[in-house]
């Protein structure tokens, strides 16, 4: 299958690096690692083994790529104003474009540019960084969950995960993407947020007994703004202790907005917090520690450029 | 009247003056500035006009201050267990006791260790920082409320405010002083907070609507804390945006916790967050911000001891 990683961070180089090796025709847009991998390949650190691919095909532009199979998106969300120039010299009559991009509200701008028909989401759960260029490190988990947007082809969304599967990437499919979505910000509110605001990995965070209450609460939100999304089931409260019990095997990581914070980049506030709040908010439900946390980061951002 | 300053930081060492220069004979109880004040005397920078004290009674144990009329508490309330040791060697028969002290908790301690009847309380609207040994800056207001810790005796208590405003200090007082306590909370629970999370200064909170909105958020919290506490009459939710208005005046200002987290000082979290917190709990309400507020405090601190 011919692929395009469109975003190819810590996310993208990971899954793109196992596509390849897995046989597909894999081909990466770059930004700031395109020099080092076009000298000297891709390295892949893994705890399920390290790997190397000394040739890569690398762009700095998708016009020479040209139209593929499937789109994979890792781009980060605050950059989804790009998502139209990126993606269109990709798009032939059946390609498809699966967005494994964090929060909420990436299916609907792609389903709005290019069809619903088209699109498929996944939520990754992953721990991984890059390093030097040309290098990224996986450090933990990997499993991927993907569904149709618009659930209508069953078969197409089995076919797509087992170009994961049969690249050595564990990947399921749900046929609530819906759901799939919240349960990942169960995780991603709290510990993208509270991190990238204080600096502090998710071991430093769960070591506090005051603090693992304070995440708790957080995941307790999103559940309860979750559930009144419609969902086909609804996530249940044991979902936030078994998050927790999770990321306790976690160690000390650092999650990618802590990253993004550290390095000054900008932060992905709005597909992470303000949509779901939003969605919460228009069904009723109130989310004050989740807004409290959103407004401190932006907060902590008006520091940084003031 | 003879009177001790026990704590003197911006607060005490402001006041002190003022009631030095009203002709009041003031000794200073002093840690770090006692060498340049017994060498350089004492310098007021005030709004209100600048001072210099040239002669002022320092002392670095209360031993050589002997018993006193009035013992005025500045201290930073996380210090309170020091408060037995500094206080005992300046109580005689008729010895009153007045903390300015931040916070709830403060009067009760007193009064376990000196008895009730002594005991007085007052919340300082003050802006006020230290500048280098042997100065402090006043930057603006200064007003003090006082009140009864028991409600014993009121001519007691106009005789104590009128030693501060004969010597150029608003002084008013209150028949309930645990309203006054809590107005002053509804202050300093977000803008101590939110300025000592976020090294940002009150007018830097107040320009951003959304964290503008989530001071607003915390003070009604406060409020409807406050209001459960059986209060001789209510604090109306108006206090808050009038509290937001006096805050604008201020310009740009550093809350004392601000200086105290920039220098790596303990923070008066106990005082100013977990008591009312408790208070507010064991009457049902629910402080989802505050709560949320200071375990992030609290984590920070964890972040500089580790």
């Amino acid at each position: 299958m011919k692929i395009a990683m469109v975003g190819s961070g810590a996310l993208g180089l990971y899954y793109g690096a196992l596509l390849q090796r897995g046989g597909h025709e894999v081909h990466f847009l770059l930004r700031s690692d395109y020099d080092a991998i076009m000298s000297n390949g891709l390295t892949v650190h893994s705890i399920n083994g390290d790997f190397y691919l000394p040739s890569v095909s690398g762009h700095t532009t998708s016009d020479t790529i040209g139209t593929v199979d499937l789109v994979v998106v890792g781009l980060k969300a605050f950059a989804n104003n790009c998502l139209q120039n990126l993606i269109q010299p990709l798009i032939a009559a059946d390609t498809h474009i699966l967005t494994l991009q964090n929060g909420l509200g990436n299916e609907e701008l792609l389903a709005d540019l290019f069809g619903p028909e088209r699109v498929l989401g996944g939520v990754a759960f992953l721990c991984s960084n890059r390093g030097e260029p040309g290098h990224v490190h996986h450090l933990g988990a990997g499993r991927i969950i993907i569904g149709e947007y618009q659930s209508l082809d069953n078969l197409r969304l089995e076919r797509i995960a087992s170009v994961f599967t049969s690249s050595g990437i564990e990947c399921s499919t749900t046929g609530d993407l819906k759901k799939a979505r919240w349960e990942k910000l169960v995780w991603n509110i709290p510990f993208n947020g509270l991190c990238a605001l204080l600096q502090q990995t998710v071991d430093q965070l769960l070591r506090v007994p005051g603090c693992r209450k304070l995440v708790r609460e957080l995941m307790i939100e999103v559940i309860t703004a979750a559930n009144a999304q419609h969902l086909n089931e609804a996530i249940s409260e044991n979902y936030a202790d078994s998050m927790l019990e999770f990321t306790d095997g976690m160690g000390v990581y650092k999650p990618s907005m802590q990253i993004d914070r550290e390095e000054g980049r900008e932060l992905e506030t709005q597909a992470i917090f303000r949509v779901p709040l939003e969605y919460g908010r228009q069904q009723g439900v109130s989310m004050p520690r989740t807004e409290m946390l959103v407004v401190l980061l932006e907060q902590g951002k008006s520091i940084l450029s003031t």
